[in-house]
């Protein structure tokens, strides 16, 4: 059977990854795939660059049209990353009838619905493993493997850069700021690490993950981002003396009223398995109604893992390529005429446990006050510590844990703790999740 | 679209749940898979329990031939167990035209090679997704996630009811009887347990990954097989005093002479998140040159997490019901004629890293003479452990784990260490695997 030949927007390190890995793995793959996969031709910034590593046979340019255009081409992979050059020339490739691979999960999370009724109007496959957690193949076991279930919610840790960041705060006891050069100086962070710290990848992550647990169309705009830039070493020590560990976690819940989006700091259980995924690693829960708990956990980023999961992509479409779309597995998991619209809860409709550190003065009556407000508001207390007061000092670290509880119930009850006399200072909430069930 | 029938052999505890799920999610399973997948036979051993159990509309009887030779089914799913009359019954169905869904692991692993070769003339689909770790997608993953890979070696907690024993052992300090014995009172462990706990089914499930990884046929009379019930806490306790936790693996490799196929208790380092998987809980990992190492988990067995996965087969199948047989992924991951007949080892020739208790008389010179026995085979040591001699007793124990070496190389050593005078008793000798790379 006659190659398929593949286009490469971009050829940078998961560009290059994607060409060294369907070049030396050639027998393995086509074993696999019954047919060859090339790379034919590639679009790139710096020619010479890319000449030096790729294959001899690719033929090179800097425009990015001769591959979308390239009739020689059936499947456009595009690696150039970012929102608007990415979407002319997907659209572009969708309308000359090339299948697309990609692993921009900013195009998709923000431009999704548009690309996906341009794939689904012109009857063209795109897969997109590579756009969520590198190399895990989350995206095919939630699409495929889980389709028994109804997906109840998702917990990860799917921004690589941050969990680094974390577990060196833990591990080493740094601050954020000492974390953040040692995830710079190894190459973990960019030089602005805004998009990576504040949550913005993260939830560009969930936001395809959700979509596909659930069948709904993409609602990024309506993710709660929260990022670990605010985070102390205090509040991670006090989380491990209470039992659990501080990750960046993105979580997608089904809610009867609609689905919560959300990505920020969660003290998760320590003996958890996800609090155990540590560094650059990705890691990704799933609670389905049959199956109960699946955990995937992997390298999330880097040149060879993100190309793996281009190039297992590469091989579903080849098998495809000449079938009917009936048979296809839906771009996001449900057919499109069987979408829903669930709407996305604002952050005062979550649910979840939570994590409060006050600074009170010890006088007596103190515990008396803050107890009642939380009583008062419906909200339990799962467990409390109060840290004995460094000599000198007059104010003292409170540390609540609550019970599941209505997120704008715990901003009440903060406001009203705050104006308390006895206590010193903003409250630091954080959000806690068991992930039993 | 017409729904798509199903035939069910067997309605116990699988099967139920196969009914159960199909039933609660239909909505959500034919928005997936755009059209209805429905039971409409089962044929039962108890059709009073059958019943009482099954959605009205199922045709319950006592004959399986009722169900493989329906003209109405389209996929049978096969649920009996055992690999006498599920694989007459399988073979028939074939025969029929009718696609298979198994969870039956020791007939794939015993008797693959044939029923492959009788699906593939036929033309029908054969998926066996429940067979291998309960409801983890792991079969979806070694054969379509990860197909860019060359894949390097799995190791896998894969026996639910020994991973049960190890942990009761471990965190309560029970021996293995005892272990056990509570294993058989939570329905964990059947009655006569030698299938779970002396690695036969754990190596029934290694068989088929190992196929799937490499592609070659199914090799399980070369497995090499070792239980836990010789386990003793001692051992248990000195591993964890070393960081390590002792885990039955399952554990495939490529070797450049052929494949590594054994089921033992192993240690692993404390630290891995393979040996922090607890309880009945699963997990496989997998080592692929291009991804590296990624990591599934879940629930092993039981009702709806098996069903899970027979589901997840039949929405696949359902899509595909039409297509050309071209478009298929390979029942094992391999095209047919790409497979290759790569042989097992033999434990001797295995390289990996071990684990010593010797009980030695305290005299001058013994250390000299155990690590000279070692230095002459080219066994390097990698950590010591002399424990105290308790009060009264001639003799103590002493805990040797070496690097990587051959185990032809490491019997060599035993047996001579045994034949000092100042030896007491057998070796005590376990396989160690660090899962770096």
């Amino acid at each position: 059977m006659k190659p398929v030949y593949v286009g490469l927007l971009g050829f940078g390190t998961v560009g290059s990854g994607v060409a060294k890995v369907l070049a030396r793995n050639a027998e393995e793959i086509s074993r696999r795939a019954g047919r060859a996969i090339e790379v034919k031709r590639a679009a790139v910034r710096n020619i010479e660059k890319a000449k030096a590593l790729a294959p001899a046979d690719v033929e090179i340019g800097t425009d990015p049209l001769a591959v979308v255009d390239d009739p020689a081409v059936d499947i456009v992979v595009e690696l150039i990353g970012g929102t608007s050059d990415a979407k002319e020339l997907v659209l572009r490739a969708i309308a000359n009838g090339k299948h697309i691979v990609t692993a921009n999960k900013a195009l998709l999370a923000e431009h999704g619905n548009e690309i996906f009724a341009a794939a689904r109007a012109k009857g063209v496959m795109l897969a997109f493993e590579a756009a969520v957690a590198g190399g895990i193949p989350i995206i095919k076991a939630l699409r495929e493997g889980l389709t028994a279930n109804r997906i109840e919610w998702i917990a990860g840790i799917i921004n690589g850069t941050s969990n680094f960041i974390l577990s060196a705060m833990r591990d080493q006891g740094k601050g954020f700021d000492e974390a953040l050069k040692e995830a710079q100086a190894l190459g973990y962070a960019e030089a602005d690490p805004t998009f990576d710290i504040e949550g913005h990848d993260a939830a560009h992550k969930l936001t395809i993950l959700s979509a596909i647990a659930f069948g709904t169309p993409m609602q990024y705009e309506h993710a709660y981002l929260e990022g670990i830039s605010k985070l102390t070493r205090e509040d991670i020590a006090y989380a491990e003396q209470l039992g659990y560990r501080i990750k960046l976690l993105g979580i997608t819940k089904r809610r009867p009223q609609g689905i919560e989006l959300r990505v920020h700091p969660t003290l998760v259980p320590a003996k958890k398995i996800l609090a155990n995924v540590e560094g650059v690693m990705n890691a990704v829960l799933v609670n389905g109604d049959a199956v109960g708990q699946t955990l995937y956990s992997g390298r999330g980023a880097g040149s060879e893992p993100t190309a793996s999961s281009v190039v297992a992509d590469l091989v579903d479409i080849a098998r495809l390529l000449t079938a009917d779309p009936g048979h296809r597995v839906p771009y996001l998991a449900f057919q499109p005429d069987r979408m829903v619209d669930l709407p996305v809860l604002p952050i005062e409709e979550v649910e979840t446990s939570y994590y409060l550190r006050l600074k009170a003065h010890d006088r007596p009556g103190v515990m008396a006050d803050i107890t009642r407000i939380l009583a008062d508001l419906g909200i339990s207390i799962d467990a409390m510590m109060q840290k004995e007061p460094q000599s000198g000092e007059q104010v003292v670290d409170i540390i609540i844990l609550t019970h599941q509880s209505l997120e704008r119930s715990i901003d009440t009850a903060i406001n009203l703790i705050e104006s308390l006399p006895t206590i010193s200072g903003p409250i630091t909430k954080l959000r806690l999740e068991n992930l039993d069930n």
